[in-house]
């Protein structure tokens, strides 16, 4: 028997946005790095202690809490019907270095306010109710973003890669892990796949990380789709020498070559003929590193994105085919190329879209469908449940930085539509 | 009175090659990085290491020893009338990230060894002969190149600056010198300038750094100048934010002003008409360095050298054009550009070429006139006494790096030579 609506909390209901306010800022305060900037990489210190507190804020909403072999955190709220899949809603709190404290924080605390809105509310979910807060979203120690979503989507490829995964210190994925206090070995790494009808929904709740609903004055977006990143990692060789000694026709510099890649990078994404089409390289280190010494050694990490798969693949190639040639030019080795990642994109579930819209047509908050850029845990939830991701405005689209910034009004209009989502999505 | 060349040594004293390999192999292991490159860096446990080592054996080797405030380390083999200017001989013992055990220590342990044989052959010096290892030749921790010998050449601006100078930590030069042992203040300095007239005579050994006499199988190199470098830092600042959110033509990517900016001086460099012009950008520093950020911020350091200043300076000039033009085209602020040195070339007196030119072939060393491409102590020497240098060939002309070597055989020529050099400019 379906309930009927009434059964669904009123749209009146309010979140405590003083708690929740509190609770971003302190969470803020486990970061290497003083504020407003935060850091806060995957099995640091800081990172323990950001878990602790996510533990004890979900005991506190009175949910039963699991955590998996890596560090995923589950907190459920057990539905009438316990027999059925669950629904589940959540984000990411570890930090890459200098950025912000919303990225993927909103989405985490702002779902366990979700839950409490619906408990003060005296809602009853028929489904469960569950919030994730997933491991390293970011790429950032391992150079693998969305481990722990990647993973519970049951990618057998990353579990096998994990075992030879070090970090830049060259500590292993499972030394890091273990001083973390998750002792685990690779079978354990099996445990953590999700089956396919484990959860009916997931939902989660993220700052736009760009600039349209600012601009248009809009405090709901719908993510219809989020665009299909690819990662590569590139390394050139050179001889290396003394910067005085060798005359420039016997340089083979391996820093140039990569700054020439790094333009070509550019050059080929603005030559894609959409504007969807992006690419960054973010890192470009030189070896040995020294003002007077010729780069023997360049290392090179390149991020491109884009909503058609196609289009970005074609940049990939693009961007191959410039390293081999400016290996070959400058006389360089191209001693690595290697395609970190190339996943596909995702499309939300048209249920969740239309659930997520009802939800803000209730709230009376306009809102509009667009397309995410930025990449989440959500793109590979979609591949084991039906996927939504609700979008809020942020200052000036900024983020991955600590001007990264967005309202609490914001915040708790999320946080509403999150909510009243979360019950019609428990009840159907 | 005059004394004859009788009382000169016989060219044909022996070098202890078995020796003075150990001592080059037992330097080599105050390093921070494992064999066969070497790390060593102003003020590290490791530099203090090796510090002790310097001492231990010009004590061994009768040396009276003296160090001033920033720990230039000098070991003084009285002559017969201390009241004549001294005769002075060094190099430096510290070695730049992941470079090689022969640069600066094969003119440090070489000269050691040239007073030894000088003492074996029952040699007397009229002016007294001194060992000098300087304090950090190279820039690694503080970006300053030849510290101890510039601070001896009397250049109060350096003084001034190194109140205000703190490494790649934050950690202030006066802290870090205090850390190995050095607690100096700021008046301190001006006791490390050395007058015009303490010395008759410098003369350096080093290896070349370079292929040429490798090339045409000469065992001595006679340095008639020593290029003119220049160190530039730049520093580019832009917005930064998401790699996947921020559109292309939204972004001010400082990373991407640092590429062009890099490229842009090895074109400056290869316009400027000559071979002996060189450019390197072996720095270069992307903030927040991750693969999903776009740099906010990048910094640069580039070397520029010539032996024609004013060529020279013309490429510092271009380069800071091309600084400008690329933060307006990229809309990136110019932060930072900060010349951090731009020195003038040095000639070697005539009075010392001749004199190793003359022991060259008394030892039947067959040898050539040539340019110091690499800038050494020795360029500030010149600025307080007549200076002159003695290169011997190193493999391919490898330097900073580990693959740098010279053969024992050449080190035991280069010595040889030196020590008749010393012998007959102490008596002259
Ligand atoms: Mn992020
Ligand atoms: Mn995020
Ligand atoms: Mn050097
Ligand atoms: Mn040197």
């Amino acid at each position: 028997t379906h309930p009927t609506s009434a059964s669904l909390p009123s749209p009146s209901f309010s979140v405590d946005t003083e708690t929740l306010q509190n609770q971003i800022d302190e969470l803020a305060t486990f970061s290497d790095v003083p504020a407003p900037a935060v850091t806060r990489v995957l099995y640091s210190d800081k990172d323990v202690l950001a878990r602790s507190y996510i533990k004890k804020l979900m005991e506190k909403a009175g949910l039963s809490i699991r955590e998996d072999a890596v560090g995923n955190i589950f907190g459920r709220w057990n539905g009438k019907d316990t027999s059925l899949a669950a629904v589940a809603t959540g984000s990411h709190i570890d930090a890459i270095p200098f950025s912000g404290k919303y990225d993927g924080v909103v989405g985490v605390l702002g779902a366990l306010e979700a839950i409490n809105v619906l408990k003060r509310s005296g809602f009853q979910p028929r489904r469960s109710l569950e919030v994730i807060m997933f491991t390293s979203e970011e790429p950032t120690r391992f150079g693998i973003s969305c481990l722990g979503s990647r993973l519970m989507a049951g990618i057998e490829e990353l579990a096998d890669a994990l075992k030879g995964t070090v970090d830049g210190q060259n500590i292993s994925f499972f030394d890091a892990a273990k001083s973390a206090g998750y002792n685990l070995n690779h079978e354990d790494l099996k445990n953590v796949f999700v089956k396919k009808d484990h959860y009916s929904a997931f939902i989660e709740l993220h700052i736009e990380q760009g600039p349209i609903l600012e601009e248009e004055g809009l405090p709901i977006g719908i993510v219809t789709a989020i665009a299909a990143p690819a990662s590569i990692k590139v390394e050139f060789e050179g001889n290396g020498g003394h910067a005085g000694a060798v005359l420039m026709p016997a340089r083979n510099d391996a820093g140039l070559a990569a700054a020439e890649l790094a333009l070509a990078v550019e050059k080929h994404v603005l030559e894609s003929g959409s504007i969807d089409t992006v690419g960054t390289v973010g890192i470009i280190e030189l070896h040995p590193g020294a003002i007077n010494s010729i780069p023997s050694k360049s290392h090179i990490e390149i991020d491109t994105r884009d909503i058609d798969e196609k289009r970005r693949n074609n940049v990939v190639e693009k961007v191959h085919q410039s390293a081999v040639s400016i290996a070959e030019k400058r006389r360089v080795r191209l001693s690595k190329f290697q395609i970190i990642n190339q996943d596909p994109p995702a499309l939300s579930a048209e249920s969740i879209i239309r659930a997520m819209t009802i939800a803000a047509e209730k709230l009376n908050l306009s809102h509009k469908l667009m397309i995410s850029r930025a990449y989440h845990d959500s793109l590979f939830m979609a591949r084991i449940s039906p996927m939504g991701m609700i979008f809020i405005p942020c200052n000036k689209g900024y983020s991955h930085k600590p001007e990264e910034y967005a309202s609490m009004e914001d915040i708790a209009n999320g946080v509403k539509v999150l909510a009243l989502t979360l019950a019609k999505l428990s009840v159907d």
